[in-house]
């Protein structure tokens, strides 16, 4: 088969079948086609698009370009988790020991974290011993024994993936929905859950900056599940602003342990209930017609045991079975003067009076980023202790001289750059702003 | 500058700005950007187009990148001619000639072929001992001393040009407009004319295949010559059969030479008459409001000099100069056998009865390719002698039995296939067809 006709079909926007995309998939990764045709066929998906079943088609031949990790052996339904991505999204290390603590097996796998987002990986890491490169062993191991695992991705994971993603990042392809949620679930179907639970990131400080593009995106890799198989939950959760108080990464595990010892409050705890509901739901393999009413009926039935778990401390015990099972030491969760910390700080005040009415989120990433907690390149050191503590948010009032946030680094020259990054991603208005509810939609 | 955000941009749909479109052409012939991005950019620019001030930005630019020849020295008004290539396409060997037994300088630098399209050079070198290969003062000599020459692309002629044209070729990015109207014009400007003849051709031996892209194309050739005061008059013309009788290299410069010794007749007739016209216009600055009447009324005024420049021998003998001068022996133009000719041949012959009511030109040429007279990839060598000599044309009525063609070879296994190709090439009804008038249009 030879690639340049392919190309030309997509240029002219004409469906391609299936077994051109398995050619040019395998192709590719076998070193067969020039990253100079892979890029002119990216660009011309990304200008022209690909329907459901040639996106579906895509993303199978990226999983089984590699390994597929084979979760048969362990009983019930395995659930997974993902979020596209955003800035102080913690929610994996509360809703896998919530979900897992009420009896789901939840399986997943994380990445690294790159520019303003951070990666649960590098979170994680933070945590004094703990180890994310599990063997396929240790991970069925540690699901069967524990019920909750998260390890970074395995070397054979999709590697068809890895190699057009690392393709697109240098070539201007990266936005362009079929890609991304093709190369997102190519990942989830070879790490082998039965049920995912997406959390698609919408806003300023999300890949997907519009509620419609948001929904494009949910929509497209719930397509992809029933194409192959697997139940696929999309839940759009606003990303306006961080999420949660912190960003960065021994901070936001400080901020989930509180979490998961009673502190539910605010817009993450409505994340976390709804993400933890949905899973407990798939992994229950609970039907329900897919009206409003069911959902919120379905929905009040579920979250007083997603309370409860956190309420009792069950969660807590699992998230500390979680990370001695992976290494790691729990005492830090008694004492975070264990976690790595940063050796300067700087309080950010507010320069005039106003409502909070509008937030960069990324530039709140990026600030966070400079003081250390983030990579600009995939070579770069992560200072564990670095990042934000957020004081105040959207639709808040602040006098002039208010605590906005406070800035942790151990590279103090970092500190001015960093503020005034993080003043200029807020804007201040006389009147309340109108705020977007967290949980913008759910899609089946 | 970096290349990713003018990527990007083009992928929005953005104009890019006049650096940018330099940096980008600088960079690539440097070979500062890889392959990669640039292949994923002219995908973008395939898709989403050029305006007119990017398309002659382009064009400069990549005139720019090497070499610029200087007609400065030589008095008067230089005129080019220039076809976007066609089967059978023998023009540049008879309207050099005339325009320039005219008075006027006509300055060419011509093609090899590639595929089912012929090029002028591979004609020209048919001829016992003539060099197409000139250095520049060669080139300003003869163009001084005979009043045409025509010489391949020197070394450094455009080398940007040369090298996106290259990537483009195996990325599936040669299909654009404004790409192949900068890089046609880019050539054309860096070697020197003042005044500027295009034959578009149109149909299904061409790359244009209908009229509204032919014009499309006209039309953003002549804004890139206003745009950098070149006089550019554009001419689309019909391509859906060979133009003339015959298609192969020394059969092609036989026709030329009878067409000048006054076997003027048929489409050829028309496109020589209107392009000559049309050259001899511009090489004496003779303006004209854009009318038709007026036009018509210029051409009935300049077609008696060309038809006078044929009759009288002038032509024939200015044709005999410029080989001579070239280093060829013109003895050719007496004595046909001292051209490289073909030891097999073929008659062809109708297998039924009806009208020729439609041809597929494109198979014409490769029919004649596959007998020697083109190259399927650049290192192939020519057979000059080689070819096919058309008998019928659109529209004649063909009893069975009748001599459709004679094919041409030194490759006697390569016949069969050629014929076949040949006769599929062909439609014939029992109604007489409409066909097109060979001067679809002319543009200023």
């Amino acid at each position: 088969m030879q690639f340049i006709p392919i190309i030309r079909k997509k240029k002219q926007g004409l469906e391609l079948e299936d077994q051109e995309i398995d050619f040019l998939v395998e192709a590719y990764t076998k070193g067969n086609i020039p990253d100079y045709q892979m890029s002119a066929f990216l660009m011309a998906v990304c200008l022209n698009g690909m329907s459901d079943r040639e996106t579906a088609r895509l993303t199978m031949a990226m999983a089984h370009s590699g390994d597929l990790l084979d979760l048969s052996s362990i009983p019930g339904i395995k659930v997974d988790k993902h979020s596209t991505g955003g800035i102080g999204d913690k929610t994996t290390l509360i809703v896998g020991p919530i979900v897992s603590s009420l009896g789901i097996r939840t399986a997943k796998m994380s990445g690294r974290g790159l520019g303003a987002t951070g990666g649960t990986i590098d979170k994680l890491d933070s945590i004094p011993g703990f180890s994310s490169d599990l063997s396929d062993e240790e991970f069925l191991k540690n699901l069967k024994e524990v019920g909750f695992v998260d390890s970074g991705q395995t070397k054979n994971l999709a590697p068809a993936d890895k190699k057009i993603y690392a393709l697109r990042d240098v070539t201007g392809t990266v936005d362009s929905i079929p890609l991304i949620a093709s190369s997102i679930m190519s990942k989830k179907i070879a790490s082998g859950a039965d049920a995912i639970v997406l959390d698609v990131k919408c806003g300023s400080g999300a890949f997907m900056q519009n509620p419609e593009d948001a929904k494009r995106l949910a929509k497209t890799m719930i397509e992809i599940g029933k194409n192959v198989g697997r139940k696929v939950t999309a839940i759009v959760t606003d990303m306006n602003e961080p999420l949660g108080n912190t960003v960065g990464n021994s901070l936001e595990v400080m901020e989930a342990v509180d979490f998961l010892k009673g502190k539910k409050e605010g817009r993450l705890y409505e994340v976390v209930k709804t993400l933890s509901c949905e899973m407990v739901r798939l992994g229950n393999d609970i039907e329900f017609r897919e009206t409003s009413q069911e959902f919120n009926d379905m929905f009040s039935e579920i979250s007083p045991y997603v309370d409860q778990a956190i309420d009792s401390g069950k969660a807590l015990e699992q998230f500390r079975k979680f990370v001695l099972q992976q290494g790691g030491n729990p005492a830090f969760i008694d004492d975070y003067s264990l976690l790595p910390a940063a050796k300067y700080m700087r309080e950010v005040r507010a320069q005039e009076e106003g409502y909070l009415s509008s937030c960069n989120a990324e530039m709140v990433g990026r600030s966070s980023m400079i003081l250390g907690a983030g990579r600009e390149s995939l070579t770069d050191q992560i200072d564990y202790g670095a990042g934000v503590r957020v004081n105040k948010h959207l639709g808040d009032y602040v006098n002039k001289g208010d605590l906005l946030a406070t800035l942790y680094s151990n590279k103090e020259d970092r500190l001015q750059t960093a503020e005034e990054l993080f003043l200029s991603a807020y804007e201040l208005s006389p009147d309340k702003p109108a705020l977007n509810p967290v949980v913008m939609g759910i899609y089946f």
